[in-house]
């Protein structure tokens, strides 16, 4: 089964109350890419400029990532400088240079366009619907976006979700998209536009799937350092279609077990500035956070609840 | 096993976006006895004044609460009137008349000082201190505080620390009390400070329960309707301690499962106006709940990764 990323690869500059970094390698497809190469393969389909390090691209080669989707076009690589509050609960962006993504018009090439496991990462939504013209049949797509699109091209995000299997946004995104400040009304709201699958992400907080059927709710992990929250969501997403594309299924179950590995991957994204997490851990330790997710949670309760 | 609780009794008047009410009953010692006389008698030491409606004090009685601790005093009873948010998170105090409270000095009757179960509700920590001087050996001692007494009474609270089992606040208090934003450095600040056990209540978002070894997280139930958030967390608490006092048992596993029953007893308690939905339900709805907790966090990961 292969599993597909279109999204963007972008040099980031973070200040967090912890240290600052400068043009470090980010951008929705390489935070999905690293955390999805952990479980499957990843087919990548972007744009960078042609001072994107060389080195970025084969180490993520290394990984089992097949970077045949991605254009070097000379100019300037997508560039994000933020800065996040001393509780990185916000952050504020001091600079976006779009650069060689003004123009990104993805391109699924052939070899990629018989993909069963697809994530649009946040991008144009018309761009998001291009992709999906491209695609043959897909077993299940996922999609980002984001305020933005959601108030600028309100029309091509409600087209979007009628073809979209899963959308996976965060909270305040779905408040602003479905209107309701209620995350489970704007859950249900989202359903009725399309989806089967609504998955809302609260940051520190966890995140929830709901379903037609049901709900399942998967905490954060408990740290006690987090150090930059800068591609979480994206990682989280490369956790949850990773372990689909793995396993091929896609019960309920299933997908509740998707949760986990995405929120694990979530907590190692936070860990280090950049991708550096991902550059020390390999399955032994995923394998051994997600069982300590099922401590996080674990109880038990009387069948039936007897008061004298 | 007895199960004590020192609070307020109030009447609240609260204006929610869907709709109002006025001198509602109310307080800590009502929202907890209410949600614990479900799972346990109840023993309240309280003050009211001679104008708190006797029909309400008899209806605690009813459900097996032992009223004789509740001092009626010449004056107006505590009244608290607030106003919440569009979205329910935040709210304002239109107005605090403490009435009686003001000179409440609580006075355990001889019956109630063998109680084994304590909880002290949010009164000042004087206070609290001079009820457990009454009491005379608590098998666990849970106090909740707030923002209020940690910077005015700071030395009165560390004091209280030292002697209490748990300690039950939200998370704006925790990092209030702790200096530390992050609730699981709170939490280990506020363990290393006595407590064998912090809980930390996170609203909509759910609670924490965090031990020299194990942190449990039970998220809040999911209600797409939520109409009144007063007396959350003291029916959590009273749901909490229920537990505790019907199955006298303080094993990790068991303060797990008490954390769900508080957990589901917030959830009725923000369902309805005051305390309106604790008399619509009984065991029955109160197990149903529980059970519907371990559907929203259940999953299953094989046991050992293998990724191909």
């Amino acid at each position: 089964m292969s599993l597909l990323i279109v999204g963007s690869i972008a040099l980031d500059s973070v200040q967090t109350p912890f240290g600052s970094n400068a043009d470090a390698l980010g951008g929705s497809a390489v935070f999905f890419s690293y955390a999805a190469s952990l479980l499957h393969p990843v087919q990548v389909v972007g744009v960078v400029g042609d001072d994107y390090p060389s080195d970025a691209l084969d180490r993520l080669a290394e990984r089992g990532v097949d970077m045949r989707g991605v254009v070097r076009v000379q100019g300037e690589s997508f560039r994000w400088k933020g800065k996040y509050s001393y509780d990185l609960q916000n952050r504020e962006t001091l600079e976006t240079r779009l650069g060689v993504f003004a123009e990104f018009k993805p391109r699924i090439p052939d070899e990629f366009r018989d993909a069963d496991y697809v994530f649009l990462g946040n991008i144009d939504p018309g761009l998001q619907l291009s992709v999906l013209g491209q695609i043959h049949l897909p077993k299940l797509v996922a999609c980002d976006t984001m305020n933005y699109w959601i108030h600028s091209k309100r029309d091509a995000v409600l087209e979007l979700l009628g073809r979209i299997d899963v959308l996976m946004v965060n909270d305040a995104e779905a408040r602003e998209l479905s209107g309701d400040w209620n995350i489970y009304r704007a859950a249900r709201w989202i359903l009725e536009h399309g989806p089967k699958i609504a998955v809302i992400k609260q940051g520190v907080y966890g995140a929830v799937l709901v379903e037609e059927n049901g709900i399942f709710y998967v905490p954060a992990f408990p740290l006690e350092q987090v150090f930059d929250p800068t591609g979480a969501g994206d990682s989280f997403a490369g956790g949850f279609m990773g372990h689909l594309a793995r396993t091929e299924d896609l019960s309920s179950a299933n997908l509740r077990a998707a949760m986990v590995y995405g929120a694990a991957m979530g907590s190692f994204a936070v860990e280090r500035f950049s991708i550096q997490r991902f550059q020390e851990i390999g399955v032994a330790e995923l394998s051994e956070r997600v069982h300590q997710f099922g401590d996080l949670v674990r109880f038990e309760v009387e069948p039936s609840l007897e008061v004298k």
